[in-house]
């Protein structure tokens, strides 16, 4: 993922594994847009499984949803499998931060942010524009991992 | 759309005709739910006229919405017909079931229904995984017809 | 705009240009909303910015979304830029009006609204069969402009 984002000119500022539950998902996003953070990526958790929560926890803590970017990634998914279409991702935006889901395994990450590259760096920059109680965006890149397999502490 | 789900190794529990009310969708929608049934294919009423309930119905009752099976359906049918992109059916889980809005008239159906034969066995077999107050999930499907004209008691 | 939707029978009934602030923007539509208008289409404040409050001011006032119009116009539009994914335009049904949230520049505007041209009639004509208060529909248009500089009074 980092690979992906890095030439964008971001930087990554933290990487953190979070327990499969809704509440502690939701505190660590709310830390982060706190801290003003431009971007945060998830990883893992938007299946239809009892763990999956991760769009619950998103949906909490973003203030506008971004449908078309969680359509966008299906809908792009969906041209290499079938099963794109039970991504339950959510794109949105909390404070100035853009949060969005990604899915759980290293090859969706990589095909579903390749959508959205894109336009990450263009809706991030009218993010910072917006008034805010921080002063200037931090231009870096928080990182939740809801599945403790797929990342490094 | 029976012969549609069989294959799949789904057996018909039962097909009711409800009136377009969305309290007596929503019971019907309960009540299999409650008995643990697998998936729930409801028939019309996801059109913008007044009678036009299901949606809400389902929404009332579902917990876990998965918009990319109803984007799916529309992107698919668009192909069709522009008509497509006035469905407002929805497509969720509750409990352990799995409830799936389709059109109205019979063609709809086979070319909506055919676009989510490929991942309902999977989906359907991660709901089974769920903790649950019942005993083993029934391999049976279950039906709410909102229109009266299009299913037989 | 106009150019695009007389063809379809429909005439102007009132254009009006609101300030980006959502209480004004709702106020102007349940106005029109009010009065039996068959079709709204607001332009501009789709994005993501402070300012861009269309969207939360339309679902305010609807009672059905019709979210397939807006994948539509997204997936339509997306062939075209990439931007297209970060427009937040709702589409839905407040009593008997549709109303479309558009994009601010005339090209999306243009670009978007043929992509809806083929259902518009059929969807206002369902609409006007719908039970009201009011006596027989006006077969008209309001017009919500959210940014000053694109409209005339």
């Amino acid at each position: 993922m980092i690979e992906l984002i890095q030439p964008l000119g971001f930087e990554l500022f933290e990487r953190i594994v979070v327990p499969d539950e809704q509440a502690e998902i939701a505190t660590q996003l709310r830390k982060w847009v706190g801290m003003g953070i431009d971007l945060i990526c998830t990883t893992g958790g938007t299946g239809v499984s009892e763990r999956d929560v991760t769009p619950e926890a998103t949906r909490e803590v973003i203030q506008q949803e971004i449908p078309g970017m969680a359509e966008a990634m299906r809908a792009g998914s969906l041209e290499k499998t079938p099963f794109a279409m039970i991504s339950r991702a959510v794109t949105g935006v909390a404070g100035r931060t853009l949060i969005i889901n990604l899915p759980g395994n290293p090859k969706g990450v990589r095909e579903t942010l390749e959508i959205l590259l894109p336009v990450i760096p263009h809706t991030v920059e009218v993010l910072r524009g917006k008034g805010d109680p921080h002063e200037g965006g931090k231009h870096t890149e928080g990182q939740v991992g809801s599945h403790k397999d797929e990342h490094h502490h």
